[in-house]
């Protein structure tokens, strides 16, 4: 299964992609979608076909985003939500799912504690990932986005996947086991 | 010309599409997207998709949408800017040009002062669009959008549309004259 990560901002959108092959994660892509424009809508635009040139890229079948903090400054607080808003829609437009991750939440699954700092978060992407170098910061959080989801139960491939007729029959998996 | 005005939310955006021929202004649709759904990237795609449906129906030339407050509740402003953003990225898709007025710039376009009121937005769109019923909320703020647009000097033809030749000598119209 092939995970996008997304570190939603309106000057620097982060992404990041994993395959999740059984509990192994592999690298495969990361990088920053930047915007110059002076106006808002054509920023939105840039953000919007940067991720889906992204997904055509790499072909993900799950995509998670960070859920943003709300700043102090109410102003970059929205500008931060259109931004998000943008990442978001392109992600739906290909039909992604897309799972929501607190900076709190990413932290706490890649780092182990909730209050690690950027540099933390990116000594333990590259060493869970096996990379060569340190990744940048934005693209660190977007694979870290990855890695909280690929954790999560969601990437768990379904009954309906594995065993199509125990699906059939009503039958679903909980906690590990069958239950009818 | 055809312009299309939007006003977002996340819940309920509004639309409104006015037809503009000469100083005459001519209503031609308006309603309201909803959204329903319990996630916020399914909410989004519905207003992605909504806004993307009043285009492939009504194909305006040119659109117009309002600027949003800030809200006291700063997660209300996170959900609301992304709602935006997800209206912004349906009409920058369509390559649509996109104008955006304050909520202030609205009512002193539409009813002529600042402080008017949601009743007197809806009452003052009736009259300029000669609507026989009127409005709800939504529609005649999508409306006024669209109307505080269409009296703005960014749809007047510009000259290279009504003289290509005198507009490729360097010509350009000023204040309504033409200027070297």
């Amino acid at each position: 299964m092939r995970i996008l990560g997304i570190d939603p901002g309106l000057r620097t959108t982060g992404f990041g992609l994993i395959e999740k092959t059984g509990h192994h994660l592999r690298y495969v892509a990361s990088g920053t979608i930047q915007t110059k424009e002076d106006s808002l809508p054509e920023r939105l635009k840039t953000i919007l076909h940067g991720v889906g040139e992204v997904i055509r890229t790499y072909q993900p079948d799950c995509a998670a985003i960070e859920k943003v903090f709300v700043n102090v400054n109410p102003q970059s607080t929205l500008l931060l939500g259109q931004a998000r808003g943008a990442a978001i829609c392109a992600l739906v437009s290909a039909d992604l799912s897309v799972a929501e991750y607190t900076a709190l939440q990413v932290k706490q699954g890649v780092v182990g504690k909730g209050r690690a700092d950027k540099t933390q978060v990116q000594d333990m992407v590259q060493r869970l990932l096996s990379l060569s170098g340190k990744p940048g910061s934005d693209a660190a959080d977007a694979l870290g986005v990855a890695i909280c989801h690929a954790h999560s139960g969601d990437t768990l491939a379904t009954l309906s996947q594995i065993a199509p007729e125990l699906a059939r029959k009503g039958l679903r998996v909980k906690g590990g086991r069958l239950i009818g």
